[in-house]
């Protein structure tokens, strides 16, 4: 199965871009009559039939409308600090997208690197969203996470979650839109010890709509944490390894769809 | 904390060599008398204090001896057929040895590259080697995961699990030594159903042994998933969402991990 990206389809006859109708044609090989399927990046899956198989401009009529498609039983937030490789972050979205979340807000912390300063660039916001585009079409999914702007820890902390879809910036493929949101911090601060940390895989029921902030290399300072509490976060750990950021973020992630693994 | 690698320590005096002689000296800016932290990857940490700090031999004794340091309640031998773009079997192995792994067997399969081929290379071992090593030291690990050669997949399928020792080559920093080994295969074959795959979230108790086989981009073939079934694997599934290779192995890596938190 082979899935195209058209955030901008709004009929039931679609011209495919130059790149993607040359891919279709030329590398694909399909012909009029041929099936392929384009995604909205909003949820919505349309199978569609090649009508005119021009390696410029490809034309498809939707043959079928599948509304919701894949839509999961959780809503999942990731909160993360950008990691000073870069090349990390944009593995940590990379396996997001693949294995679900909903949206990024990657977070500005007291710990952060120098380059997430305010003039400085936390990451590659264009080359983010093209990763998390391919990741989206390689995986299969019509919904395509939200990825919010460097954002400092404290707005996110203080941040309302009424439902679920206001945390996802533009809405989710996951979450009730109704359930409140589970608020978790993790962190590895052996000075912050009250409240204690649960383990995440106690702190993540199944169908729960949770938003998970993961600090950078340095961790959240205590001051961090201490606000985080007393903004309703709950402390969590992700086990006694030593874990990088993106490992940590990924751990995060996969603990959520392994929790609502039927 | 900083942790060195000593493979060959076998006296409470050691020599570093010289690379690692410059970093602690000059890098680190160690003298006499400060601690710093060995292990053999075999499960033992040494603490030790510099006794000499010559930037070309930097001279540490042993103060203290930390045997089977941060072992595991659980033995976990990752069968993982390398992908085709390199980078992305190195990053599984960056992540199983972060998260925790006794082993990894590479795995031919039908449907492998054709780099996987007798003459072709399927993985760097080298490569992979150095970083499985500092993957080890930068999570504070005191035991190094085997890394086996590539092994036909049948090979491993027909291979007898006694003790769990026995599954990872060199032995492993989890495994009873004694309980039978869980042998789980995934796969995404729609035509193989029967028997019907188990979610990996069940297959995997706490404090168990397992090797789990995870397949090329292409699966495993039915004939394959009919052997292991043959040979007492049980097919698992890792959920609904299309998972690359590498990000499969990682999310059975993790299952095992948050099936362990206390």
């Amino acid at each position: 199965m082979q899935l195209f990206y058209a955030p901008d389809i709004n009929s039931s006859l679609y011209t495919l871009g130059q790149e993607e109708s040359r891919h279709c044609v030329k590398v694909l090989r399909l012909g009029a009559g041929a099936t392929l399927h384009l995604t909205d990046g909003r949820g919505t899956m349309y199978v569609c039939q090649v009508v005119v198989a021009d390696p410029r401009r490809c034309e498809v009529m939707v043959v079928e409308t599948l509304a919701d498609y894949g839509r999961r039983s959780y809503g999942l937030t990731m909160a993360v600090a950008p990691t000073k490789n870069l090349d990390r972050f944009e593995w940590f979205l990379e396996k997001a997208v693949e294995v679900g979340v909903d949206a990024v807000v990657p977070i500005l912390c007291a710990n952060s690197e120098r380059r997430c300063e305010p003039h400085g660039q936390a990451f590659k916001s264009e080359r983010a969203r093209r990763l998390m585009i391919s990741a989206m079409k390689q995986s299969l999914k019509a919904f395509l996470p939200a990825l919010e702007p460097l954002t400092p820890v404290k707005e996110v902390l203080e941040r309302g979650f009424g439902g679920f879809r206001g945390s996802g910036g533009s809405g989710g493929s996951g979450g009730s839109g109704g359930r409140p949101t589970l608020k978790l911090i993790a962190h590895c601060r052996e000075d912050f010890a009250n409240p204690a940390r649960v383990p995440i895989t106690r702190a993540l029921p199944a169908a729960s709509d949770a938003i998970i902030l993961i600090g950078p290399e340095g961790d959240f300072t205590a001051e961090e944490v201490a606000l985080a509490v007393a903004n309703g976060f709950v402390p969590v750990s992700i086990g006694d390894s030593r874990l990088r950021t993106e490992t940590a973020a990924v751990a995060a992630v996969m603990a959520a769809y392994l929790a609502n693994m039927q």
